[in-house]
């Protein structure tokens, strides 16, 4: 799927253990279903306490889950001394977020020595398992050193 | 600040009704602080479960009250048998979301028939209520005619 | 490359008439290279007329001919008797704009009844005909019927 | 309207030479009419050969001289080392650019060392002076130093 190669061999145990330092993940319930060099998989499980006013989840939700795919994405392929950080992304909602899960998967689109384009999708889940878009985003990331207050 | 008009004289009411159907807003902790015609505050305090990797609050949850700002503002100026759809945002991140809470200012920039048009801009408020910018936003607003599964 | 039918049989017609009514496309040089339902081509040979201080074709050209790729992509899966209007885009420039011509590929990513979305990437072709993507977009697209002040 | 200083004295000099570089800018008929530290303000006459199929302006003509007006806003308070590069926009095209001219107004939102916020603001001008707001946009601007082939 994706065609990048990953400058650190450590990139699914980094992006890993930056996933699980995010509260916010685990206050969404989201976990990381999938991480290659330059595609990272995010799947939210549908949560009541995640809806707004006609019971769908959020697009609050949507896009937390689409831009931090994107962004981890980003630092699946940036090397070992480099952080990454979200300076800006787009959204557009296409359907209603309803189904028994969300998954986003960002990709990036062009890897660069300061800024990384990524796309993302994010897509519900029915119960028999169909993928439904609900949502494509862009995002951009620029690509610092890492230091001590910038940790992955 | 806002110049508009409100076509429902209930709007106040209105949003404040929608608000307190989005659970999202309540697991965010996110409360309504000033509804005008055309322009709408959500305040959020810190909340360490709503943090990335670095303590800040995560990009998600500021885009979550930016969004929800920009359509109830428009819902404020919405006629009082259409609903509001959020289609699309841009959102820049400007700074680290650091301080006791977050204010999202939401406000019309061009109301219409169909398509509302909204900008956004969150800040963070430090303990001694110095405002900074973290984010601005930009967000395309549908307007339908109301109906059972579409209320506000 | 895309999955979509379209609704208006005449629908190559439509956007070949339209293109060629968008004066800008001839002050740019563009012309129309492929029509396919939900995808449309444009390419831009390179002109010194549309250039920005460093040689490069101006982002305003880049974006121009990817924005006019998406609205078509989006009219050729419209029905015969509605009109599109762009109501907003978001475009990443990734590369310098450098090459013998630009080829910019608008598709449909979702198609809907009043809204549709659209994907754009923008290429730069070399003179051994090698292409380098330099620009991605998200344009939002608006349908509407047609009327006499709002034809193709 | 701007409360920014610039840190080159000489930033109006440098935009409108830059300015001048652009042959685009020509092409479209585009002039400078204003530059203050952290705002630039763009005129384009009324042309046909700028039109798309309704005879409105072209919204391609619209995006590129609100990306420019940005993009010289953020050059204005650069350093005089280093030099700008728009690395992406999101713009809202809000109503017909129809009247005697367009004038795009490009403001600072946030600038900063590596990455510089602007919002833009493009009117269409009648006959009679009134302006009208016809698309808002949000820029992001990367700063980097100037060298060789990267001048103003």
């Amino acid at each position: 799927m994706s065609s990048f190669e990953a400058q650190d061999p450590n990139f699914q145990a980094r992006v890993t253990a930056s996933f699980a330092r995010q509260k916010m993940m685990q206050t969404l319930g989201a976990r990381l279903t999938n991480i290659s060099p330059g595609a990272v998989e995010i799947e939210l499980p549908f949560d009541e306490n995640l809806t707004q006013q006609h019971g769908f989840v959020h697009a609050g939700a949507v896009a937390t889950i689409g831009d931090t795919a994107c962004g981890y994405a980003a630092l699946s392929l940036a090397a070992a001394d480099m952080a990454v950080l979200t300076i800006e992304y787009k959204i557009n909602l296409l359907a209603s977020a309803v189904g028994s899960s969300l998954i986003a998967r960002g990709r990036v689109t062009r890897p660069g020595r300061t800024i990384t384009v990524c796309a993302g999708d994010i897509f519900a889940l029915s119960d028999d398992l169909k993928e439904k878009l609900v949502a494509n985003m862009l995002a951009t990331i620029m690509l610092l050193p890492r230091r001590d207050d910038l940790i992955d």
